[in-house]
């Protein structure tokens, strides 16, 4: 760790290019090779998501690195139940669309995590979160977010997937009662390479331009 | 915009050290030098944040660059009054501690940006928030902290303010009703550089270590 009493580092130009690149090429991965990940390397990406910012300095992440082939078939499970119910809502070509999608890369991820939110954390002492409680959370979300970053930055892709029955995914892990399924990643090195989303590419939603997304008040 | 099927740049080690060097000088900034910020760096700043993660593609980020004087005076007082309430939470020694945080930059801070979910949107036809609506609101958070580590490798810095009645602030800036605050971020040249938090520097919480943080199961 940097000496808190050092300058921080400018980041130049070069950098911010570079940036831009990653945060271009982050994408949502569900489509992984099975090569292992070493251990290492998921450890630092830990690390480095605990450096989010939280609300309160609360800190309320919690990871879980799930190995155990049973509960991660009970994860697929889940996701093939919600994903059923969730192809009932579509109808017609929309469904077809739906039913060509791949939505989750749990039959090959090497690495599967679950991020928690630690509800009941005392650290922070409340601060920040009295008006938005929600922001407890959030700041689970920067940290599964700088993790996806960090990740992509070392070659390997991330996918989040959301089709999941949320409290059966904590009760099938055994976590704490106050532990809320923020989200469950799959991490592997990717398949292929795309610079646009799955999404797009298999016609379900396009890019939408910022018309209307940016007002002044 | 890259081609969609030119190769991704692979990022190297020394970017990687770089990026980790962000993360960890990301800070939560309160303390801003009065200079104006280039209206075009706000415009490249959230032109990457619609870059982030959205369930299904659904891209509900919706950004209110909050200039009038009348409205950015209610956001203050929207401060003000739930700030008081909170120390009303504390006491003794911690009741201190508190009083003396400095907990937003929203008298200094030349860019004031509140970003909202739109949570009537039709983008992404729902996918992936059926079982877990919540990940509409944590798509925003994602851009929320985009546009946070881009702003900090350009030199400016952010600071998200919790402390506020978000209702109130969306009413107060006139957004459609659909619309939920997430962020209310200030934006500007920070005043000092710190490496870390200043809820650590005030005593208020530590960064804590990772036992108990990270499960195998």
């Amino acid at each position: 760790m940097p000496d808190s009493t050092v300058q921080p580092p400018s980041f130049d130009a070069a950098f911010s290019a570079r940036l831009r690149e990653l945060i271009f090429w982050r994408r949502d991965v569900r489509r992984f090779r099975r090569d292992p990940v070493a251990a290492e390397l998921i450890d630092e990406l830990i690390g480095l998501a605990v450096l989010a910012p939280s609300v309160g300095h609360s800190q309320p992440w919690r990871f879980v690195l799930v190995e155990d082939p049973a509960r991660r078939s009970a994860v697929r499970d889940s996701f093939r139940r919600c994903n059923r119910e969730a192809l009932e809502d579509y109808h017609g070509e929309r469904a077809g669309l739906y039913a060509r999608l791949k939505l989750s890369g749990l039959e090959d991820a090497p690495v599967q995590l679950a991020i928690f939110c630690d509800e009941a954390t005392e650290a922070g002492h409340g601060l920040g979160r009295k008006t938005m409680p929600e922001t407890l959370r959030y700041s689970v979300v920067t940290a599964v977010h700088t993790l996806w970053l960090a990740a992509r930055a070392r070659g390997l892709g991330v996918g989040w997937v959301s089709i999941l029955e949320p409290d059966q995914i904590a009760r099938g892990l055994e976590v704490p009662g106050d532990w809320a399924l923020i989200a469950y990643l799959c991490i592997g090195y990717p398949e292929e390479e795309h610079a646009d989303p799955e999404l797009e590419r298999g016609g379900w939603e396009d890019r939408r331009d910022l018309s209307g997304c940016v007002l002044r008040r």
